[in-house]
């Protein structure tokens, strides 16, 4: 450490950190996501802003050198532990189990805005291409820079909705998952020859070889014996978690100079790790928790800060291109994935608001878009197009999804069902005061037995289905509360059973909190309208710490149902708010 | 990002990240300290060892110029973030309400080892002083290496020994505050005119002025006021923990880059920040943990293993050097700790244990000394004898404080209380088995009024001495167990009641879990040797899993009685292990 250079890196470094968290709550406060905060940091800080207004203080907190040296050394860092996250995110058993559907619509939302990039980037004139001799590496670049999602932005909106453990939350995270493992190694692989200079098809193919030959070890053999190391660690009680939070670091840090070594970018080292990671059912919540909580609180957005340092964003700013490039982004996805959750069988409002949750693009454009700047892929005209798009598209996901399942519509034309009916659906279905389960598998059983008298023979199909469901994603949703649900062939109507458990049982909730409140609700099948419906209302009807307080106390299902009914009137009309905010922030 | 810059940085962070904690755990498997295998990563990797092996390849993973300048940046942030957790581990509170005891051992502790090393200082050869006319201030910071304790070694070492929350432990953890608050402040201060090249009186008076004022200010009104910040960010729930981290790494790097811009060293800011934030009983034992576990598991290793990497450990190790520098600081240590505790009124034993736990030097005495290196104040060889020292004094404080605290003796002569004897403590003591408190102090109330049969009108002042204590620290030690205690004047000989509470009570306990097995321990005054033996026979009779899931079906005092003493008798002879190792790994 010598002395200047460590005043100065230090400074410049709580300097981005502090401004960053400061804009980003800001952000947060007036609704935008609060990556949009910590980048308008680097406009305020950097070339845009303090170096035109303050050219002596930017020049000291700034300077090249040693200090730039270090700041890029911590930044290096931050984005692969931030694609390490970001990976932790993937859930390949999800991905395996929801099969057909999912695949269909990923691959038209990867394919449709690959042919509207490649459209675009060959229509734009020559000054927007870099160098016009790369116009086709340029196109290829649009093409996969409008086909990923981002998936942190998706989860936080379905959170915020309510849905995230739905069917239609689960089809459309399982869609983002697979566009962003395609996406991130199709990009990766685009750098790797433009790194050498050439394009030629030998080094491509080379390149591409070794990536999905990377990505197939990591993912198939190297995930396994992850699960396994996981295992032995996790033998060791309260070591554990330091254990596995140092492997972490050493592997992603491992992975990300394999995969710059092979040729391609760091960062998919970094993805590819953590997605291995977070196959494993053996990473712990908490261990998961700590990670995530360090990256998005002290690593990333240092770097996002450092994203607009050294562009001059009102310099580089074309209206006409920002616009071109976030309607054609936007129409791709629209296009690709509404049209794909169609043709798997949603009603066309479902379909559309799949289709705008999947448009967001997030945090990940944002290091996509960085880092061809950096390989001189594109000009800052084009960097600074991708991440308009990237906020622009992310700010219309949660409107727009809003509107479209949840505004303009009363009661469910197919079931009458209202938007705020919780207290209705236990009337006619069951209520337990006090459950003697202590599993979640129990817990279900005890609940769809009490549903007997309310649906006869169906009890035990249903029990299989909500079983087979919770299986393929637990239905915890946090502040004490759990919606096991399933369609069930043969219902006609939505069914509820209310049970409470004082000790709580745990139904993996975000929050790591075992459920007293547990709702077993029966789906007609296909009812997708339904479904998104009554999760919304039941989720709602114990939303505030009050209503959940006042239900524990419920000794009878009349006293259920007279607090849920109180409680709904309360707050009809009302929108649900943020719930679980830390999953995903950017 | 610049490729390969970028693939030597993070490959060359991977290799000693990942050996660091490999070798880390083998230490750990044989008993030594972690650090001690972190060290060792230097040798191997370093000069010592893989530069002379394999040159080419040493060479190649730690180049000069950029991919060093980032290491550098990297454990720049290391050192910062781990004064703020040697920080956090400070509890000014206690070292308040501890009053003068702590204050005598903690200055004679100071004063003698201090003593000790301006004498070395003006004793060793010119050979040995880095530049002979530096003698005097050399000899100075002799003295204020000497003086220091490594506060995280002796917290896990009282945490071995089961004495973590007991009086002995909690005078020994102050006085490690006291000496390290004053250790630090003293280093940094020595290093500001150094730094200059002069040693002027007036530069160096208005440093200590500077250092004090800013330390001053950080620990009066600055940690009052950020205990309201941490008020208000603590209320918006989940997202609190966040918010809460961003602020300690800021404000960790804004303190640190003040008091290098101050002419101390940048560490000095790191700790005091950590200081002021572990004073607020506001901030949760959770993002507490976060802190800890991310900055021991992913920065700390890095840096102890970059210690050694530079300096060649084989041709500066001078064995007399060595010797002398361990055995001076090891009397001094001694006579100024066990010296003090003696005069404050514990028995010889006790005393020497006190002070054998206090001459642990551990990470912060390599620290100060790698500090010292780098700005010349000692040659590698002084810097290979301090951190000898330090390595060599941490080993010798667990062996040496439990021979003295636990060997050779049986029952106690005092009272008759044998190590093992907590079946017979609770046979003549009193046993709820389901209590009805759900705090800590209902719970305390509970169990001494269940003692009334057995101490009749001493249940009024036990509480409340009972409950004073509690409000000093916490008596939760995990592992489901607390033990709340206390001396009571009137008392004979120790008592014990034991309660058990299925759902848990919230003691405050390191792993954050609500005790179900709580013992209210009554001690006769100023019976020190009783506190450690009870304390340990307690802890020891719930040591492990099955003997508390034993106890916690005891419907009766029989039952209870037979669980302690069969349990008693399986371990009996048998020494307690390591319980929490999360709190102080260093």
């Amino acid at each position: 450490m010598h002395g200047h250079d460590a005043l100065v890196f230090l400074l410049s470094l709580a300097t981005l950190l502090g401004v960053a968290r400061l804009l980003g709550e800001l952000a947060r406060a007036f609704g935008l996501p609060l990556v949009v905060g910590e980048l308008s940091t680097g406009l305020l800080l950097g070339a845009t802003g303090l170096q035109r207004l303050l050219p002596d203080v930017h020049a000291w907190l700034f300077p090249p050198g040693a200090p730039a040296e270090m700041l890029s050394g911590y930044t290096t860092v931050a984005v692969v532990l931030l694609l390490v996250v970001a990976g932790l995110e993937v859930d390949l058993e999800i991905v395996g189990r929801r099969g057909r559907s999912a695949l269909l619509v990923a691959a038209l939302g990867v394919v449709v805005p690959l042919f509207g990039g490649l459209a675009l980037g060959h229509a734009v004139p020559d000054s927007v291409v870099g160098a016009p001799e790369q116009r086709g590496l340029f196109a290829v670049f649009l093409g996969v820079a409008l086909s990923i999602s981002a998936l942190p932005v998706i989860a936080k909106t379905l959170l915020d909705l309510g849905l995230f453990k739905s069917d239609v939350g689960l089809l459309v995270m399982t869609v983002a998952m697979l566009d962003d493992l395609v996406g991130w190694i199709a990009f990766s692989v685009l750098l790797g020859p433009l790194r050498g200079g050439s394009v030629e098809i030998g080094v491509v193919a080379r390149t591409v070889l070794l990536a999905a030959g990377f990505a197939a070890l990591c993912l198939l053999p190297g995930r396994r014996l992850l699960d396994r190391l996981l295992g032995a660690l996790e033998d060791h009680g309260e070591l554990a978690p330091g254990r596995v939070l140092s492997l972490v670091a050493v592997l992603a840090m491992l992975g990300a100079a394999a995969t710059q070594a092979i040729g391609v970018h760091a960062v998919l080292g970094g993805f590819i790790v953590g997605v291995a990671f977070g196959a494993s059912p053996r990473l712990r919540e908490r261990t998961r928790q700590t990670i995530h909580q360090f990256v998005t609180n002290v690593f990333a957005p240092v770097f996002f800060a450092s994203v607009a340092l050294r562009v001059d964003f009102l310099a580089s700013f074309d209206p006409a291109l920002c616009l071109v490039v976030f309607l054609v982004a936007t129409a791709a996805k629209l296009v690709g994935c509404a049209g794909g959750a169609r043709l798997v069988g949603m009603p066309w409002r479902e379909s559309l608001a799949v289709g705008f949750g999947l448009n967001a693009r997030g945090a990940m454009e944002i290091i996509l878009a960085l880092l061809a700047r950096e390989a001189k892929l594109v000009n800052d005209g084009v960097f600074v197009a991708l991440v308009t798009m990237a906020v622009g598209t992310s700010l219309l996901a949660g409107p727009s999804m809003k509107r479209l399942l949840y505004g303009g519509r009363g009661a469910s034309a197919l079931t009458g069902v209202g938007a705020d009916d919780a207290a209705g659906l236990v009337r006619d279905g069951a209520f337990v005061p006090s459950l003697t389960a202590n599993t979640s598998a129990r817990a279900i059983e005890e609940l769809g037995r009490a549903l007997r008298p309310v649906i006869g023979d169906l009890v035990e199909p249903a029990l299989i289905s909500v079983l087979e469901r919770e299986l393929v994603a637990a239905t915890g949703l946090g502040d004490d509360v759990a919606i096991p649900h399933a369609p069930v062939e043969g219902l006609t109507k939505p069914v509820v059973a209310l049970g409470l458990s004082p000790g709580g049982i745990d139904f993996d909730a975000p929050d790591g909190r075992p459920a007293r409140i547990v709702f077993l609700l029966l789906l007609p099948p296909r009812a997708y309208d339904d479904e998104v419906r009554v999760l919304a209302a039941l989720s709602r009807s114990v939303f505030d710490e009050a209503a959940r307080e006042a239900l524990l106390g419920a000794a009878s299902l009349e006293e259920a149902v007279r607090c849920l009914d109180e409680h709904g009137r309360r707050i009809a009309g009302a929108t649900p708010a943020a719930r679980a905010p830390n999953l995903g922030d950017l």
